[in-house]
């Protein structure tokens, strides 16, 4: 098994209203791409965002900090004008999701409502625009503590599991595997940033090879407080 | 640009000692892959670390606790078996990266005393004997705060930057971004296990079609305790 990952080039600025998924297909044509069955469709958020008219007027500095704490379900640390902050989905990142970048002057962009129902209904709307099984990935890009650098993670997916168990398998020397848990669509959405690029404005791409279905949504990734150790 | 990621099959059990670049370069011909120019071949540590003799003896729970304490050089939680820790390196994750997993019973794999000189060796001697120009990202399973699920990242890296530094490129609306700076090893990483599989026992992978040559380091993803908001 080895996988492909191709760009969609072609997409326009997308506007609220923009059929997104209509402006996929023209951008899969123009890139000369054909989707196959199992093709994972990995978008980033921003042009979901924009889609849903989750854009927001933010003239100057305090004007983005008041969106960011009004996204935020909670605040877990502030330094300066950087805030960490627990969206209501349940993600931990920067500003709540609130962004500035990839959009004219003066706006920000929020994270969908619903990340896993808007990867939900741009899957069921390419299903039956191409007639062809997909599953649909929405990434963000998150910081990291204690490392360095920015990575694409999931916030929205659909048609496959988030979290790939292989606690109880064995591993090559016949051990049972006892915490093995993979965030599998974590992993493709940093995969799929390699070929998208934060500077070449290529909101979208297809990752091939993965034989994979499921029924996950990337809240399935939220770790619960009690679990976790940093907050 | 489109990315290819290819598995390296028929790599056999690796022993202290062994010629890993030797080990590889016949999985590469069993697994009819050439290598091209720039490819990254991508190699989780656990064989890097049998090459290297970093295996010890763990009879049982408490040896290999002792061990992850011993590989600690700092400890930042604690909870049941499980110790959040520091490495030597600068790393943080799960037991100071000391591993049972993929291991015969009794033993226990740890971290490459140098995973970057590791990367930069098993490079130059892959280089010498192909002729081909290639990078090598040198892989572990991380679990992350706040996020569920493990994801695989870069401790070793050599002819590749660790971090893409977009900070000062405009993005597509012409505007500069701030806060721009890419973990690409670390997208590398997680792209490659989508082919490896923690039970399949496959130990590399082989990512093509990224146009990027640096001389980064994977310490230079440890992020500055100063600027850590979550000690």
């Amino acid at each position: 098994m080895s996988i492909e990952i191709y760009p969609i080039r072609g997409i326009p600025e997308v506007v609220p209203g923009d059929d997104l998924a209509a402006l996929i297909i023209e951008g899969l044509e123009a890139s000369q791409i054909s989707l196959f069955e199992r093709d994972v469709l990995v978008i980033t958020h921003k042009v979901v965002s924009k889609a849903e008219g989750r854009i927001e007027s933010a003239p100057d500095d305090r004007a983005y900090r008041n969106l960011a704490e009004r996204e935020a379900r909670s605040i877990l640390r502030r330094r300066g004008d950087l805030l960490i902050a627990q969206t209501e989905h349940g993600f931990i990142c920067a500003n709540a999701g609130v962004d500035r970048s990839n959009v004219a002057d003066g706006l920000a962009v929020l994270l969908p409502v619903d990340p896993d129902r808007s990867a939900h209904r741009i899957r069921l709307r390419i299903e039956r625009m191409t007639g062809v099984s997909i599953a649909v990935v929405v990434t963000d890009t998150f910081g990291r503590p204690w490392r360095r650098g920015l990575v694409d993670v999931a916030i929205g997916v659909s048609g496959l599991p988030a979290i790939l168990d292989l606690r109880g398998e064995s591993d090559a020397h016949g051990r049972t595997m006892n915490v093995t848990e993979i965030a599998i669509v974590d992993e493709i959405a940093a995969a799929a940033d390699l070929v998208m690029g934060k500077a070449d404005g290529i909101p979208a791409a297809v990752l091939r090879g993965l034989d994979l279905t499921g029924d996950g949504r990337a809240t399935d990734l939220v770790r619960p407080p009690e679990e976790d150790m940093f907050r």
